[in-house]
């Protein structure tokens, strides 16, 4: 067998489009890079694409190392009633970030955003896209400010993030997700659904 | 001359101090860094660092590259009236951080804490003991989540500061320093003084 061989099969050809997506993700950003590019790029049918990934942003969630793709959770909070919508916004994002592997990942999306302007710009575009333009669409009364407030509440799931996984201050680091929920869920409901 | 040669008096002085700083504050902490550690490490009399620097947190605004001693502005902050703290805090905030230099260095903050455990350590005490800590104890009435409260506070700005300077979510960061008072001051004064 040759050190350097090619496992032969689909977990192959997984990884390769893989590879081609974090290029892709990271020369065009998450809005302009499509399937079929990737496909390209990749010397793969854009139907195997489909075949091995849910989407653009389950493909994104693979490539930076996301638990869960967070489009499909923003489908579950939306879906809930909406005068939950903050406490369940608090719980979903500390379900998914609340391990010693998320808060590694935590630290490592944080990390490559504050190093490299196309890290910042594929967060920025993905969480524009699929989780607060979402949000702010179905949720946000329509008027000047609802992109704005859809971004600080995006802000606050983050700096909660960031104190919890990042500055460790303590009584954010130990608060129970109960607590977290109870004293941040509200602020996130009085963003999106004043 | 010699190309190595240490520039004269008072300037050498002062650098020697502030690279004394930076060692002692990465290997101790920030609580644990005495000014008479670090004049001990510089080899030079302790009226020396005093005679440099506003005292500890002066330096620590130095070591950090921040545009002024935030527990200055604390100062004034909590000089004002009660009612007005969030608003003032989220004022004082972006007079800091708000310029092309403010932001890079915001970034540089960001990236060293999610690099590196002494980083974080460092803030998380400067944080807790000239800012936050000094908040809860001024302003939070005493009860088991004062702590969680200016925690969350701090969250609050930080993560309006990563969408408006790290990830630069467009309506976060083009929006008017008004506006930003406008919607945040309330948030923080919620945390604070309930």
């Amino acid at each position: 067998m040759s050190p350097r061989g090619r496992r032969p099969g689909g977990e192959d050809t997984r990884a390769t489009i893989l590879d081609a997506a974090r290029a892709e993700f990271a020369e065009q950003g998450y809005d302009a890079t499509s399937l079929r590019a990737i496909a390209r790029r990749a010397c793969v049918d854009p139907a195997l694409v489909h075949h091995y990934f849910d989407g653009k942003s389950a493909l994104f969630a693979e490539v930076m190392d996301l638990p869960i793709d967070p489009s499909l959770m923003i489908d579950r909070v939306l879906a809930g009633p909406r005068e939950h919508v903050g406490a369940a916004l608090v719980e979903t994002f500390l379900d998914v970030w609340d391990s010693p592997a998320g808060r590694q990942r935590f630290q490592a999306v944080v990390r490559s955003a504050s190093s490299h302007d196309e890290a910042a710009r594929m967060l920025r575009e993905f969480l524009t896209r699929e989780i607060f333009g979402r949000i702010a669409h179905a949720l946000v009364p329509d008027g000047d400010d609802a992109d704005l407030r859809a971004g600080l509440a995006a802000g606050q799931m983050l700096g909660m993030a960031m104190m919890r996984y990042v500055v460790d201050f303590p009584a954010v680091a130990t608060a129970r997700r109960e607590e977290l929920v109870e004293v941040v869920g509200p602020v996130i409901q009085g963003y999106l659904a004043p």
